[in-house]
């Protein structure tokens, strides 16, 4: 297919068609609260890496979705948590996406159990592997299309110890972690190759895989 | 491990860990030309989807890295291209990060073959399975790490019609798609679940998978 017959086509194939271009999309839940202290929950696809140090992380959000109170509760409180997916939670973070009511939290209608822990004011989700806490650091509207770019820096991680490897590296594949491929669609990951540091004189070597 | 201990933890090994904190990234090769025609090929791994209509894919670039020629031919020739990895060309992608001499085209040193078709001044990956082509749209520099955001919006797109559902979801485990998970691992997606519409009233169902 190319674009002349994509812009023809209706509008449901056309958004699940960009919905899914790009593969696997790193996806998790996104926990915050209001002043008053009402959780929510929403499901984000589009988390991506910032920088290292500090550690930075970015993620997409559509300011007239559910996902605006996720936006609202994270600027009013300046904290928010990003908690990654496995198989056994799936389809209570895929209901996360209903539009429920003003004041519902999603953790209630989906039985995900909320936890406050030391640093932030934002709620964990319990039955994650692992659990992000960050501090809202900037945003940035598109123009092109009024969605917001978010920047966060991590204060704080969860994540078994026997799921990170010995060169720092996070097993996603012991976690199970589910990445979405579409809007309601999710895979867990099955490695296939890690290669050695590549220099321009020589070949990258095969670490592992393949 | 909780973030005091990752803080206190020596350089690469945190580096590592947070280049993999998300799970499964959005990787492709980002193709470009300069002015004077020579071609640039870059593996970006935090593409992201921004909007379905018009069809808009974010990414973000570190500006100190070999990516820079990236970001350079973008703004010079006003397009690029983003083609998805597959197994079979998961080495010679994962090479074209080596920091070759200014001049020097990563297609030639990799045995990757540039196409130019119709609409763009900038080279396709004729190996890879799913091939967008985009015109440069904007762009936002963090203010946070330096680091910049570009937003692009579709204009051609190459995949094999199998390779497309009747919905208009793309079947990435058919076009065995790869997705980075670590600055040096690369992975495939196996199907989990697919899930109908999620509405406040009744549970999301699936429809395939688990």
């Amino acid at each position: 297919m190319t674009f002349p017959e994509l812009t023809a086509a209706e509008q449901r194939y056309r958004t699940n068609l960009i919905n899914s271009l790009h593969g696997y999309k790193s996806t998790a839940l996104c926990g915050t609260s209001n002043a008053a202290g009402v959780h929510n929950l929403a499901v984000i696809s589009s988390v991506f890496h910032v920088g290292a140090t500090p550690p930075l992380v970015g993620m997409l959000m559509r300011p007239h979705t559910v996902a605006r109170h996720t936006l609202e509760n994270l600027r009013e409180t300046g904290c928010y948590t990003l908690n990654l997916l496995h198989p056994a939670i799936l389809r209570q973070a895929h209901q996360c996406s209903a539009s429920y009511a003003e004041g519902v939290s999603e953790f209630t209608e989906t039985g995900l159990t909320p936890v406050i822990k030391n640093l932030l004011a934002a709620p964990y989700v319990a039955e994650s592997r692992l659990q992000m806490g960050l501090k809202f650091v900037e945003e940035y509207t598109l123009r092109s299309n009024s969605c917001i770019v978010v920047v966060g820096e991590m204060v704080e991680l969860f994540c078994a110890d026997d799921a990170i490897l010995s060169d720092g590296t996070i097993d996603h594949h012991r976690l199970e972690t589910v990445a979405a491929s579409s809007l309601d669609s999710y895979n867990t990951g099955v490695p296939v190759a890690k290669f050695t540091y590549p220099k321009p004189d020589t070949w990258t070597m095969l670490v592992s895989g393949e």
